[in-house]
């Protein structure tokens, strides 16, 4: 996502520097204590949601709570200033969840059960997505999105595939098993089939009758099997994109020429030392 | 499967080019609305067998079912009477399906209970991926049947491997378990099995022995160890047909080599530029 | 395994080809009513477990049983006979395995229980495997088998990473779960590991304290990963032999030079057509 | 880990030699049975465990546990007196486990409980890792360790991933579900949902509303599918370390050239024949 620069000049070309980009050692410090402070408020409401520790710690984490929303309230207001067109920023995602991740703790003076809503802070945690993309690992999340990327299309015909399938083993047992085996409706039926096809089994449906346990062992076996084709998929394509990465690295600097094997030390044209990897 | 076409003129030949073909405007707004249409009625058909939407919107759900069982029924007699041998159609797979999804209505007012078999209509849904085919995603899902194809000889004599252990291991434990512990037959056991070794793991039938539980663990082991195997088939086939495919795209449009690497830029043999794939 | 064979001579000879070898038609149709034989008595095994069919159909049972049981002593009498030396087929692991599934018939008329050891029949499906050996099929088993055998190494060092694991975490979770939990003893806790790290998760044991609870996180999220090691390994290995086995098929008639590419139509030395795959 | 030996003459360089080093015959017998003695006394562990064997053979696992402490501490001492630096060893993992795995048994005498720690010895069965390392399967279980050390950084972008996943969709499960279904807070969503997206799947918290069934349908999904990315980062690494170790093998003896195709048989610089692998 493109965010244009304010002017040049002044203090708010500074705070944006600071927010916005990672290349300064400033830059690089607010990264670092921001996602500091997501993990902790994001700590606190989980143990918050602890009744023990909330009857006990409800005092300090309430204290916690407040000074994290009003740093983030900080945030959001320099965020806010700094930027050129603020309104491409409050409508963006981030923008959305960083207003509803401050929001509830103030609405909660008005309204009684606001502070629910304080879970959605939690979604904070996805800035972290964004801040290490600017530092580290860089290379390998976008090996690896790339591979998913290159592979979606099989993807979904595969997810098709087994959507079909859910639904017509799910209309199944439905039919076969009933109500008074705990298949009540379709979509129960299809619940239990995505249960069972991912293997997850809780064991809250389970089949019964001979004919159920039979179709029942046919979509295990399925689910069983099949997990195979997203992994085939994945393998191929991260594979391919690894080659490809490598291939390109193994140019030779002097005259250009590309594909020379992982064994080659010399340009097999011009001569001269490659890289080694 | 190949569908004769009827006499060119006439418009038994139109209705059979929406019908059957998709390569004409008309035809692609068939397919789309036919899908949406399928999606819609399997959906009524889902949302009526959850009790208190069948209680409270029965009477919606009742004429969204009589609206497509018409629209089928119009479906039904114009691919029969545009095609040239309709009997081909009538007694193909589609053809079955299709008839068997407008039935039930029609019964149910003679038979009691005729009501209930109207769920085979999902299976309607099966024709949306005879649609896909004629659009988009071709090529992926050809390239996954292609290796799905490809490797079945392999997959089974895996399956023959895991039927074999099933049926040994289901002996096994019925007759170390005993009816006592839920292992009541041989079928019994070999449900267990698979529940077992596919690693879904419902609980509702569990080793108590001692015995029983190490048998049982070498089960798990072996089920979650073996996973590999379909796994290591299928993308290792899947991987040469990605890579045969390549090859095929790595021609040289002027003297047509083929099997260029993938770092070539021109033609190892004429000196053309290749297409950058 | 070598068998060695009789006298060239004579009826036994005969008899020897047709058991022991497969290439004449005798052979082949001996092996085929044998696999259907084998089918059919382990399928009257598996229903007579059933406690229904036992009492409404138990005459029929019995009577398939004493018939298969005295196919199977012809047999069993006719292998003895024909072979030049019986005791290297009696000590044999399918000597045993044919000798156990005919002897606890007759044995039942002696010894009360002695049918239950009847079961042992159901080994006799293995023999289906020696069968197709001979028949279909071998190559692509065998591409199965020799990658299975040349990672066994790492597949060895794999499992006994696994075994530590699970030691190491059934007692852990014994220690901090306890008996008043289900985890009775280390034997106990070291069984729910194997169930939660194959990620089967009967659920009859699960842990209930905060620390178990992490910890069971930690080795579910284990046995989810590691999983990768196992269909690595195989995966890598099989694309290998599949490459390693291709690479065979593409050397020259002529001049026996090996290694062309896929897409080689001619040899890159004499110019003599390949055959195509 | 280097260790310093110590001045090269006298009995202690001599026990040096058979505790530390495992390439004179004396040291490898050494190693053998210290492995056998760990293995028993794990095994004494375990058995002494279970209430029926503590109850029955309590003196008999007694003595056996005073011999494998007698033998331990032995060990222990020889080991701090032949090393030259005895403080290095000491504070070492394995040090620190030697010393923890017999001090209980003493301690038992003085403290009443300190019996429990004794579990602690478990951990000794690593060493069995330590000395496996100097014999056998080095060359397999460092491929392995190689592959996982070069995809590190791609499994902790997955993990990275996994634990944001898990933390939103547990807290979205007890918002949605709430402690009426057994969802009492946000961990305890959390772990449900590391059950359920490994797959593992006890069912001791299972959801129950429409709304918690559909997300958990998509965390299953999730689950099922994501588990392609560490197989197919695992298996792409290994791959490639495997090719690069037979690249290394394919190396000229004459003219060391390297990188020659596995079909090669003779040099394709000098002419001279390859060693076939």
């Amino acid at each position: 996502m493109y965010i244009e620069t304010p002017s040049k000049k002044g203090w708010r070309s500074k705070i944006f520097k600071i927010i916005y980009h990672a290349d300064t050692p400033a830059g690089k410090w607010f990264d670092i204590i921001l996602i500091v402070f997501i993990i902790l408020s994001v700590l606190t409401i989980i143990l918050d949601s602890v009744n023990d520790l909330h009857l006990n710690y409800g005092d300090i984490l309430k204290i916690a709570e407040w000074f994290f929303t009003l740093v983030f309230t900080l945030e959001y207001i320099l965020r806010l200033v700094s930027i050129r067109r603020p309104m491409k920023y409050v409508f963006s995602f981030f923008g959305i969840v960083d207003i509803l991740s401050i929001l509830p703790t103030y609405l909660a003076y008005f309204f009684v059960g606001a502070q629910q809503l304080l879970v959605i802070r939690i979604l904070r945690i996805l800035r972290v997505f964004r801040v290490l993309k600017l530092v580290q690992y860089t290379h390998q999340a976008q090996l690896l999105t790339n591979s998913i990327k290159n592979s979606r299309h099989k993807i979904f015909v595969f997810f098709f595939f087994i959507f079909t399938v859910l639904i017509i083993f799910g209309s199944l047992m439905y039919l076969i098993e009933g109500p008074e085996n705990g298949f009540t409706s379709i979509p129960h039926g299809i619940y239990w089939a995505v249960v069972t096809l991912t293997t997850v089994g809780y064991g809250d449906i389970a089949p019964h009758t001979v004919l159920g346990r039979m179709v029942a062992s046919l979509i295990m076996l399925t689910g069983y099997s099949i997990i195979a084709v997203p992994t085939g998929i994945f393998t191929s394509e991260l594979s391919r994109e690894v080659q490809r990465n490598r291939d390109k690295s193994r140019v030779c600097k002097t005259c250009n020429l590309a594909g020379h094997t992982q064994a080659a030390v010399f340009c097999r044209r011009c001569g001269e030392a490659l890289n080694v990897e």
